[in-house]
């Protein structure tokens, strides 16, 4: 009887402790205590819960997932016209929330992703902040984001950099709305207690130095100015990248590669290393129904679908997608991808964080069997 | 009436849009009518919630907090009589529950912090894993932890690391029990989902190669050897830092410091870097009723008293320290430490991490007021 | 009479022993037998040649020097036309050996610099080196250069790189000669006793996999691909820098400079750093009418003018240049520019040798007074 | 006979054109016309003259060769008596000049190798220079170098080291004399024209500012301080090595070793490298009666017999050593050490400049054939 004893419900760790049908019901009780006194000195006892912390393989909480182009622009239109500048819509940003991460508006422990919707005229006023941001064009020109004093111009299938605590703000100078992909590493740098902010003094629109100045000193090809006292940080001081040159060196790249997928990072001219410290942002171009190999690797992504349709095949899932959808994959899970037509994928991912701290691992598989169709996301 | 409308409670996201009183209602039931739809969707508004996601300065959950070296050592001596290695007792950890952090068992966001308690005669076997682990020996000796075949002996104030994924055990070869202090990355590499763990294969103990190998091999003073093929990994090959050398270091630094405390890191020797990616590893010298200035760093830190007595104000309050004790200092508290007489610490840090992100500023105030005197953690 | 007795003249160090008038004959007949000991046990005193080793500043023994286009053109035909393949002209290089280096075929004691001439329908055949080269086109195209497989086609402007140990032949494809400026490490490679050299084995020309074959793969504008096993040593897996790519970055960086002259440093797009570890390749454009500031570097240069006209003051004396005409500054020389019209110059530099070793000083100056012309290298 | 006609004498550069016999004599004419034009427009054809520019492997000019103690010590002693300081011989240096590089006091291409020889009571006056140093005391004690300040006391078979640009000075506090090995890296940053030299202003001896003072901060074992603003550049903080310290590592090395030898390097504790970035600094302890394996490598070594006697075998010469003989290994020679009884060697190497330029290789070969015996360096 005594070994059916309760461990007191209010200690809040785990009570796994096996206990065996002799032991006596005194020890039984002493157990209890003890836990009781652990928990009011806030302790917890490891011997109880080392199975759930300790897992063979990484059991993320953050699911594969998929949100449909037209449900993000069909929402981001609706936001357009009820949240007008003046109720707040200076930021009409909407984060993809991952199912798994309990009602936290983040794409994975580590990523921020979401569409930001700015209608023509419209602007979002300057600010700064510790965590960095990219923007992947979706659609349209005519908006410039203005990085301390250089106003980069925004083209579809750019990438815009703002990196780390440099004031930033974005104005549409076209008729016509824009829409862009932001992705951000404001979950791992909120986890690291590291988040700092500070809007533009004075103004809502910091004064602009010139045009796509970054652009003209550091966007040679494989030459960089050794400029003095400039670039040494760890953050890339080029901030535009025209999907015009991504383009054409994807097309070279897949002309000379035997495999169904080429990939290309977006570098720090200046050090060859990444753009950032916390995000990696690739351009992919995957060939027409030549699929690639299934591949684990630690850390998560998320892909923005440029160009073309085709599936991924996510621990046994099926994700079909086409232009302007954006998935996730999180960490160490299996992913395929399949291209119904030649295809361009750009993603982020929080692979320089993984590598940073030594805790990266990849994993090449067979062939997956689908089990499911992902059914998500679907319109409303 | 209707702009005191309640926007539905079912839609998790913070709903601080802001409307004036003259918004007619049908806007407020089609703002409601788009919250559901963005949930069903899972999206969420960035424009309700920046206020909260973005903070001037860093707001950690983890509060500062202290554990006293009486709660611990009869825990873990309560812990030894009931918890016996047949009953779970094989890793005899009680782990540093920051209250702030909703009942995990971490000291930190980033940081494991516990007391691991090991019989006379008794062992925890082996097993690896991708978290680092790092013993600094709280009192005893007779201990040896094996790291790949390696048998590090273990004695008072030594450092000892297990790094990622190499196989370690620990065997109490004395008759008396020892407690040391485990700090691990444990909760950053949760975080990242980045968890393996294996079990030793086939036997409770790895067989031994030999003691304290990589002390003879990477142990010297400032020489190296360059050993084929070895080494160059991101962590120490070197698993054994003696408190001998590091308190005559801490001596002599003192001796030729103008300032109140001294600190040394301890390093991979073949690098100069410190011993891993994801945990700094730190001794100081305090000097008797010298305050040190109040400083606010990026970052979380747990520190472990070795010798002395003294106080930290911890964001205004008052920690009183004594031999054992341990104390957290969460990211961009503004800590100064004060000794009554001549005082070592022990710390663990994420400052790694933070760096190797780009996330890493400090700042320096004026002395603190004291505002409070920490009470928690007393006897039960 | 003593003290004007001779040191003995076989003892080949310095023998500035200074001795006063007191010191006694027996004292200077034992000085000059230690000497002719000394000299027989090849040991030397220091304290004889002290002030002529460690000079103030550096004193190199290599000059300013300039090669005008017309010789260096008109001597390669005349070589064209008597040195054919089949009498050892397979390499019709003209090194530029700088009068004051005693002779050696070397512009300064670190690099090689050269005129390479081949005919119309001329090859060169395959071998490698430890030496790295590089190639600047002067004039024409219609050759290829092909590096391990990969052929590289040169145009007027281009940089083709041929790094370390890669086999590299050329082939002149069309009716017409072509010209090239050639760069090599061989001085200091030569130096540290580090030459090795191998022929293409079995044939003349090595089989080629491709055309611009790193072009394809490593010539995006701020991305590089990933590959597998590829491109970790110290040189740029780019072999070809297309002068279209850098005139534009020149125009773009020149827009945005408020200075007399623009610089660009030829990268590895994998690691930031220059092209090689021995030798740092530059594309500089000077504006018309503005010269730049004089200023002194440690280390030596070769510049080649691509584009444009004007002069150049090297320590007190000017050096008027026009295109195609090479010159030289050497260690510590004090140098200014001065372009008549818009100028492009192209330059090697050991930089890179003195900056790994910790060497590097610049230093600037005021403007210099002209005390001479260079009247060196006049038509023969 | 036209084809026997002699190509001018007065062209320095080899004139090993082949011609065979059937070209007229007029283009033999031509030829040499030619080349006396090439040569008045300081230009060197390639052709004749690359066979001996690019060997198959390393031809260096610096021999194998081995200075005794006896001689070195006695020669030193005569120095005293006659170069009093007053007669210049406040540097008493003897300069091992290696009879292969044409009467320059250098050991190697790129490290000077020295004998100090420094009397009771006797000092150096300070000064600085770009060129590095080090010294590894032979006999004796009671003398202290004073780097910028720091009186870094010297021992039997310590290493001091004065980093480039630090001023720095000897003096013997003792009665007796002290004799010590000085290395330098001034060959190569002569030849590098990088020399910078400065007496200490206004003074022999600077002012003391505390005894081993680099030792108190940086000779932690495994430990650094992070000190503020210091210690960033590429020469080592720490400037003594003691000699007990590096004893300890190399018997405890030797222990865990089954090779014939093990090595240590001596490390800038901060970056984990080497101490200086032009000098490796190593301690080598060789097991009695166990050859080392024959092993050739780019860059070259002067070692020198710290404790007990054996021989080695350089490029098949056999060079018998004792305590305190110092010997030369030029770049590429096959090398392979016995012992007689246990024996510690210190060397120097320009492995750090091959490194860093990409340049290094090694290989591995059989037993060496024997066939000959190196006699010179005899007493004279």
């Amino acid at each position: 009887m005594a070994n059916h004893r309760e461990i007191p419900a209010q200690v809040r760790f785990p009570t796994a402790t096996e206990l065996d049908a002799e032991v006596p019901g005194q020890v039984i009780t002493e157990i209890a205590d003890l836990y009781t006194d652990l928990d009011a000195l806030n302790l917890q006892p490891l011997w109880t819960q080392n199975a759930r912390l300790l897992s063979k393989v990484p059991r993320p909480s953050a699911l594969p997932w998929l949100w449909r182009h037209g449900d993000l622009r069909r929402m981001a239109e609706r936001s357009k016209d009820l949240i007008t500048i003046s109720r707040g819509g200076d930021r009409r940003v909407l984060a993809l929330a991952n199912p798994g991460l309990g009602g936290k508006p983040f794409a994975t422990p580590t990523l921020w992703a979401a569409i930001q919707y700015l209608g023509g005229g419209e602007s979002a006023p300057g600010h700064r902040h510790s965590p960095a941001a990219i923007r992947f064009v979706l659609e349209g020109s005519g908006t410039i984001t203005t990085v301390d004093g250089d106003a980069c111009e925004m083209r579809s299938g750019d990438l815009i950099l703002t990196p780390p605590w440099q004031f930033h703000d974005h104005a549409n100078e076209s008729g016509s709305p824009m829409i862009w992909f932001d992705g951000l590493d404001l979950p791992i740098v909120s986890h690291l207690d590291a988040i700092f902010f500070e809007l533009f003094p004075g103004a809502d629109m910091q004064p602009v130095r010139g045009r796509n100045i970054s652009e003209g000193i550091y966007g040679g090809r494989a030459t960089v100015p050794r400029v003095e006292g400039s670039a040494t940080g760890p953050s890339s001081p080029l901030l535009v990248y025209r999907y015009e040159d991504t383009g054409k060196s994807l097309a070279a790249l897949l002309a000379h590669s035997a495999g169904p997928m080429v990939s290309l990072e977006y570098i720090n001219p200046v050090t060859g290393a990444g753009v950032l410290p916390t995000i990696g942002c690739y351009a992919h171009r995957i060939a027409a129904r030549r699929p690639t190999v299934p591949r684990r690797e630690v850390g998560s992504s998320v892909f923005v679908v440029y160009r073309g349709s085709g599936k991924s095949i996510i621990d046994g899932v099926e994700f079909a997608w086409g232009e302007g959808d954006v998935f996730v994959v999180p960490s160490w899970a299996c992913v395929e991808h399949h291209a119904n037509v030649e295809s361009d994928l750009f993603s982020i991912t929080d692979q320089p964080v993984i590598k940073a701290l030594g805790l990266y691992r990849e994993d090449f598989e067979a062939a997956q069997k689908v089990v499911g169709v992902f059914e998500g996301g679907n319109d409303v």
